[in-house]
C-alpha cells in the first residue's frame, strides 16, 4: 500500500519532471531551436504548463496534504508538507480562464512591446500594458483573503515573505545613501572598455570558467542572445552568454550566470526530486549571481587571473586597468549595462514605478514622464526617448510585476554574505589571486545552497549573515568605485 | 460547449506535443547533453511515458470514440477516428504493470548487452535475451485476441498490417535471387574507399545538404554517436550524422536521413497536431531513407554532384571512382557497414532468428550457432565471434522484436517507388547530375508524404506504385553493382 507521504512525494516528483522538461524546452528554443519551430515550441510549452497545472492543483493533493498534517512527520517531510500547501494553494487560487487570459495577453505584450520600442512610441505598447496591468491586478486579488495590498501579493510570487513596504523604506536609504557617489561619478570622466575581440572573450570565459569547476561531464556553455542559466537536475547545467566584439560584458556575465548555477548545484542532494529541491527565490537566486559578478569578477586579486587568461587567449591587458573597466562607474541610461553602484538605482525607480502602476497611483499614460522625471531624480541624467527610456526592458510587456525588486535585493545580499563570509573564513585577496574559490564554494553551499527551499529569502539571510537584510555592506562595496 | 470530435482531436493534439517532448528530450540526450545528466533524464522520460501513456488511454477517449464511430463524419474525422480507436485499444492492451517490467528489462537488457558484446561472451547475455523473448510473448499475448501468432502481434507495433507468413515467403524468394549475385560478388576483390578526412566530409555534407533544401531556418544539422533523425514539428528538423576519418560513410548516412526528415516535413499540413499527422509506419519511413541513400546519393549521375563538393571542400575524387565504393558489393560481417546488395540478406537472417525465438523455435543457447550457419548460408563467410555475430545488434538488448524486417522491407519499397517515379515522371539522370530534386521532392510528397497514416504500409504501395510489394525492382537496382 502507498502511504499519502509516498504519495506525495511521487506527486512532486513528477512536477520535478515537468519543470526540468519545461527548461529543457526553453533552454532549446533559446539556443539550438532552427526559427521557423517557434510556432509549435509554443503549442508544446502550453500543454506542457497545462498539464504541470493540472496535475500540481488536483484535489488529490489536499486529500494527501489533509491526512499528512494531522500526522508525525520528520523534520525533511514537515518541511516538504508545509512547502506544498503552500504551493497548492496558491495555485489554485488562479482560475483556468484568467490563466489563460494572462498567458495570451502576455504574449500579445511582448510582441506589442517589441515594435513600440523598435519605433520609439509608448502609445504603441501602451494598451497592451494597460491590459497587463488589469489582470495583474484581477490575478493579485486571488491572493488578497490574507489581506495586503496588490502588489504585496505580485511580490510574493517570486520572493515569499518580502514585504513591499519594508523593500520600499530600504530603497528609500539605499538611494539616498547612493546619491553623492552618484553625484562624485558624474564628475569624472568615462571610462573606456577595453575593445576585447569576441574570440578572444570566447576563449577567456571557457577557461576561467574551467578553473572555477564548469567540466564537460556535468556543464554546458553556450551562446545566445541574452545569458541565462538552465538545470536539468544537478548534474547537467547549461549557462549562456555572449560575445560582442569590442568589450568584456561576456567576462562579468558568464561568472554572473555560474552563481545561478552553482547555487542549484549544491541544493543538498537529500532534497532533490522534491519540491524543494531548488533555489528559494528570485533574490537569492540573484544574490549568488551578483557575489560571483561583483564580489569575484570585480575583485581586484581575481582581475589578475582574468588578465591572465586574456593574455593566455592573445589579449594583452594590465590587471590594473582590467579592473578599471570592471568597476568604473557612470550614470547611464540602460540597466542591463549598467555599472554596479548605479545598477541598483534603475531597479529602484522601476518598483516605485511599477507599485504605483498596480496600486493605480499612476496612470499608464503618465509612465513615460514619470520615468524621465525618475531618471533625472536617481542617476543626474537627461532621457532622450522613451526606447532609451521605459520601453528599453520586457518585463511590463510579459506580464512580470513585482520580478525588478529581485535584482537590487540580490545586490545587497550578495555584498552582506560576501562581507559575513570573508569575517568568518579570512579575506579571500591570496585564494583569489590564484584563481581558488573551493572554500567560496564550500561557505555558500553550507550558508546558502544546501537549504534549497527549507528557508524563505529573509529567514535565510538572518541564519547566513546572523542579521536582517543591509544596505551597508553594498554602500562599503561600491563606494571605493568611484575614485579607482 | 465542447463536441466529441472537438475533445477528441484537443487531446490527439496534447498527445502530438507530448511525443515532440519525447523527441526533443531524447535528441538532446544524445546530441546536446552533458554525460553526467543521463540519470535525470531516465527519471524525465520515465514520467513523460507514464504521463502519455495515461492520457492516451484515458476511458474518456473511448466515451468520444463510443459517440463518434455512429455519427456523421467528414473524411478526415473518419480516419482520425478510425486510427485513434486502433491506437487506444492497442495501448489499453497492455496492463500497466507489464508496460513497467518490460521498460525495465529493456534497460537492463541493454546493458547486459553492451557487456557481453564488450566481453566477447554470450553467456553474459543469454539469462537478459531470455528474460525478453518471454515479456515480449507476454506482451503479444495482450493482441492475440483476433488470433495470430505471437511473432505477428509484435510486427504490428512497428507496420500495422504486414503478415509474418508473407514477410517469410517475400524474404525466400529475395533471397534466393540474391544468392549467384553474393556468389559473383564473392570471386571479386575488395573495393578500397577513399580516405576522406572528417572535416572535408563535415564540409561536404553540410553543401550538399544544402543544395537540397536543408536550410538554417528550419533545420539542424549535428553530429552524434550513431545517425539519426528526429522532428519536433514540420518546420523544426534535426538530423545527425558522424564523420570518421578516412570513409564515406557521412555522404550515404545523412542522405539517409534527409529522407526521414523529408517524409515528416511533406505530410498535409491539415493533419498535423492529429494522430494522422507522422509517416505510417517503420517500412515506409525506411524506403524514404533508403531511397535517398540509395536511388539519390548513390546514383552515378548523383555521384557527380557529391565529387564536385568533395573537390570544393579540397579531396579530389574521379566521380566514377567515388560512385565504385558507393555501390562495391563485398560480403562482410556487420550489418550497419553491409554494401547495398547484401544488405537485406543480413535482415533476413535476423528476420528468422527472431521469430523462431520468439515461436519458440530456437533456444536461446542455440542463437550463436544458428547465426553461424545463417551467415555461412546468406552470405558465404565464416563468423569468427559472437561479437561480429549475433552479439552485434542492440534491438533484442533493447527489447525490440519485429523492428527488424522494415530495413529490407524499405529497400524493396524504396526501389518500387523509384522505378514508379521515373516511369511517370522520366528518369532522373539529368536533374540528379546538376543536383536538382525538386521533381523527386514533388513526387514523394504527392504519393508518399502528404498522406501520413491514413493510409498503412501495403495499401499505401499498392496506390503509389499500382502493385502489391514486389522484390525484382529491388533485384534490378542492385544487380548492375557485381560488376562496376
Amino acid at each position: 500500500m502507498t502511504t499519502p507521504i509516498e504519495k506525495l512525494r511521487r506527486r512532486l516528483a513528477e512536477l520535478v519532471d515537468l519543470a526540468s522538461l519545461e527548461m529543457l524546452a526553453s533552454w532549446d528554443q533559446l539556443v539550438m531551436m532552427p526559427g521557423e519551430g517557434a510556432s509549435e515550441r509554443g503549442h508544446v510549452l502550453g500543454t506542457l504548463a497545462r498539464i504541470t497545472h493540472e496535475r500540481g492543483t488536483a484535489q488529490e493533493i489536499g486529500d494527501w496534504l489533509g491526512e499528512l498534517e494531522g500526522s508525525e512527520l520528520g523534520e525533511l517531510d514537515s518541511d516538504i508538507v508545509r512547502l506544498a500547501r503552500r504551493d497548492w494553494e496558491r495555485a489554485r487560487r488562479v482560475p483556468a480562464d484568467l490563466a489563460a487570459e494572462l498567458s495570451e495577453a502576455h504574449a500579445d505584450g511582448q510582441e506589442a512591446w517589441r515594435i513600440a520600442r523598435g519605433e520609439d512610441d509608448f502609445k504603441l505598447f501602451a494598451p497592451a500594458l494597460a491590459r497587463n496591468i488589469e489582470l495583474a491586478r484581477a490575478y493579485a486579488d486571488c491572493h488578497l483573503d490574507n489581506g495586503g495590498s496588490p502588489y504585496q501579493a505580485l511580490l510574493e510570487d517570486f520572493d515569499f515573505g518580502l514585504r513591499a513596504e519594508e523593500l520600499g523604506t530600504l530603497f528609500g536609504s539605499l538611494s539616498e545613501q547612493l546619491s553623492p557617489l552618484v553625484a562624485e561619478a558624474r564628475g569624472r570622466g568615462p571610462v573606456r572598455e577595453p575593445a576585447v575581440p569576441a574570440e578572444v572573450q570566447q576563449r577567456t570565459v571557457a577557461a576561467t570558467l574551467r578553473r572555477i569547476g564548469v567540466d564537460e561531464g556535468s556543464w554546458r556553455v553556450d551562446v545566445s542572445a541574452h545569458p541565462f542559466t538552465a538545470w536539468m537536475g544537478p548534474r547537467d547545467t547549461r549557462v549562456t552568454t555572449r560575445y560582442d566584439d569590442g568589450g568584456i560584458e561576456s567576462l562579468l556575465s558568464s561568472l554572473h550566470e555560474y552563481g545561478h548555477a552553482l547555487y542549484e548545484r549544491q541544493v543538498d542532494p537529500a532534497l532533490q526530486r522534491t519540491n524543494l529541491g531548488s533555489g528559494t527565490s528570485m533574490s537569492i537566486h540573484e544574490s549568488q549571481s551578483k557575489l560571483w559578478e561583483n564580489h569575484v569578477a570585480r575583485h581586484p586579486a581575481f582581475t589578475g587571473v582574468l588578465a591572465s587568461e586574456l593574455a593566455r587567449a592573445g589579449f594583452d591587458l594590465a590587471p590594473a586597468e582590467l579592473h578599471r573597466a570592471l568597476v568604473a562607474v557612470e550614470p547611464s541610461l540602460i540597466r542591463v549595462s549598467a555599472d554596479p553602484l548605479t545598477y541598483p538605482l534603475h531597479i529602484v525607480l522601476r518598483f516605485e514605478l511599477e507599485r504605483a502602476l498596480i496600486e493605480g497611483d499612476l496612470a499608464v499614460g503618465d509612465l513615460p514622464g514619470a520615468w524621465r522625471d525618475g531618471i533625472r531624480r536617481l542617476l543626474g541624467i537627461e532621457v532622450p526617448s522613451d526606447a532609451l527610456g521605459c520601453l528599453q526592458d520586457i518585463h511590463w510587456g510579459g506580464g512580470s510585476f513585482g520580478y525588478f525588486p529581485s535584482y537590487a535585493v540580490g545586490c545587497l545580499i550578495a555584498a552582506q554574505l560576501w562581507e559575513t563570509m570573508e569575517l568568518q573564513i579570512g579575506p579571500r585577496d591570496a585564494a583569489l589571486a590564484l584563481g581558488e574559490v573551493a572554500e567560496i564554494q564550500d561557505w555558500l553551499a553550507q550558508r546558502v545552497h544546501r537549504h534549497g527551499r527549507r528557508l524563505d529569502t529573509i529567514p535565510l539571510v538572518e541564519q547566513a549573515t546572523g542579521s536582517s537584510l543591509q544596505i551597508e555592506p553594498f554602500i562599503r562595496f561600491v563606494s571605493p568605485f568611484v575614485s579607482v
